[in-house]
C-alpha cells in the first residue's frame, strides 16, 4: 500500500521538478535531471546523513526511471496541467506524507534517537524540494510557503506518538495520512501560515 | 573547555543564520531550518566527507536543540541585535576557530594525511556559513568578504605545527585562539583582505 | 594514460572554476575554494551517493594541490585566456569523458546495476560544474547549455555496450574518446542543443 503511494509520490514530485526547471528554459537532459533530484534527492540527503548505505534508489532502478519519464512526460503535458492543479496539489501533499513516514521508519530501523528520526522524517519530506529550488537558482519555497513543512514535522510528531502508544501500523498511517492531507488542504484552502521573519537592516553576516 | 565554547559558537552560527533566513523573509520553520544548517552543516558535510559515521549532531540531540531555540530565540531579539553588533562578531570568530580545530581532530583521528586534515578543519569552519548562504540564495559571504575562510586555514595550519612540535593541547588551543581571534578582529577592524579576482570578458563556462 | 588525461581534466575543471569565481569577484581563497570543488567536486558526490570511502581525493593530496594552484594561476593569466578559447574547450571537453569513464568504473567496481553505473558516470562529468554555478549563484550551466551532459550519458552508455560486447579496454577509451569529443566537438561548431522546455504560467510548484 505504501509502495503505491510512494511510486505516485515520486511521480509528482517529479513532475513538481519539471515544472520548476521549465521555468527556468532547462533543455531535456535538465528537465530529467531536477525531476530525478526533486523526487528522489530527499531520501537520499537522509541516507547519506544516516550513514544508511546503499542509497535506496541505487536498489531500484525503476525508481530512476519512473522519476526521468515522468519529468519528460511533464515536458507534453504542462500546458494542460492548470485543469488538474487541484488533483496535484493532493498528489503532492501525499507525497509529502509518504516521505515523512517513511523517513522515520529508516532512522527508526536504524535506531536513532527520536530527535533525529523526526529530522529523518522531515528531510526526506522537503529536501527533494530544497535541492530542485537550489537548482533553479531561487529561494527555497518550503521555507516561506503556507504550512508544508510544518505538515512534515506535525505529521512525523503524530505518527511516533501513535506508534509509541502501540497503534497498530496500518491504523497509524490511516491516522497520519487522514491528519496530514487534512492539514495540508486547509492550510491551501484558509492559506493558513507560520509567522514570518523578516529582518532588513544590520550589515553583519 | 572546547565543549563550552562549541556551543558557544554554534549558538553564535544559529543566529546568524537565523538572520539571513530573516532577510529572505522566511516563515518560522525556515528560521529554524537554515539556524541548524548554519550551525551544524559543517561538522555535517566534514563527516560526509570523511566517511566519519555516525555523523556527529545524531549522536547530541541537544545541540539540534540548541540551534532551532536559537534561531526561533533571534527572531525575538533581532531588533536589539544592532546593539550587540562587536559581541556578536568576537563570538562569531570563536565560533570559527572552534569548528577549524574541532574539524582538525576529527581527520587526525582517522589518521588522513595532513592537506585533507586542514580541508577538515576549514570545511568545519566555513561551510556551515556556505549552505546558509545556498538556502539564501546568494553568493557565499566567505568567499568574498574580508579575512574569515583564511583565517581558518592559518589557524588549522598553526595549530597542526604547533601540535607536531609536541606543544602541550592546552597551550595550543590558547596559541591558536588567541592567534585567530586576534588576526579576525584585525582584519575586521582596518579592513583587512585578499587580493580580488575580477574577470568579466568571455563566453565560456 | 587515463591518469594523465584526468590531471588535464581537473587542472581545466579548475580553471573553469577559478573563473566562474572572478565573475562574482571572490577573493583568493573563493577562487582556489571554487576551483577545487569544480575540479574534485563530481567524484566527492558520486563516492557520497556509492558510499565509496575513503572518497578518492582524500588518498591523493596531489589532486588537491594541483586544482587550487590552477585556481591561483587562473587570477594570473585569465587576461590572455580568450586567445586558448579553443583549446581550453577541447580540454574541457577530454575532462568530461575522462570523469565519465572513471565515475562508470568506480560503480562497475562497486558492482551496482547499469543505470547505475550510468548515473555515476554522469554524476562524476557534470557535478563538479553543477556545484560550481551553484556557489557562484546561477542556474546550472549544464542543465541549460548546448549538448554537454548528454555528451556525457552518451559517452557513458557507448563505454558500457563496448565492456559487454568484450572489445578490449585500450579500444574502448579510444572509441569512447573519440565519439565524445567529436560529439561535443560538433555541438559547439553547429550550436546542437536539445529541445528546451519553457514553462511560464500556473501558481504551483
Amino acid at each position: 500500500m505504501l509502495l503505491y503511494i510512494y511510486i505516485v509520490a515520486i511521480t509528482a514530485e517529479a513532475m513538481s521538478g519539471a515544472l520548476a526547471a521549465g521555468r527556468r528554459n532547462m533543455d531535456m537532459f535538465g528537465v530529467a535531471f531536477v525531476a530525478f533530484i526533486t523526487a528522489l534527492g530527499g531520501g537520499t540527503v537522509r541516507d547519506m546523513l544516516l550513514g544508511n548505505y546503499p542509497v535506496s534508489w541505487t536498489q531500484h532502478p525503476m525508481y530512476i526511471h519512473i522519476t526521468i519519464l515522468a519529468g519528460l512526460f511533464t515536458m507534453v503535458v504542462a500546458r494542460y496541467m492548470h485543469r488538474l492543479h487541484s488533483i496535484f496539489l493532493v498528489l503532492d501533499a501525499m507525497g509529502l506524507i509518504a516521505f515523512t513516514v517513511i523517513g522515520c521508519n529508516v532512522a527508526l530501523k536504524l535506531e536513532y534517537s527520536t530527535t533525529v528520526v523526526i529530522m529523518a522524517g522531515i528531510t526526506t519530506g522537503i529536501f527533494g524540494g530544497i535541492l530542485r529550488d537550489l537548482l533553479c537558482n531561487r529561494t527555497p519555497m518550503v521555507l516561506r510557503k503556507e504550512l508544508y513543512a510544518s505538515v512534515s514535522l506535525l505529521v512525523a510528531i503524530l505518527y511516533l506518538c501513535l506508534r509509541h502508544w502501540g497503534v497498530s501500523h496500518d491504523i497509524n498511517l490511516l491516522v497520519s495520512f487522514g491528519f496530514g492531507l487534512a492539514l495540508r488542504i486547509a492550510a491551501i484552502r484558509w492559506r493558513w501560515s507560520l509567522p514570518v521573519f523578516t529582518y532588513a537592516p544590520g550589515r553583519w553576516s
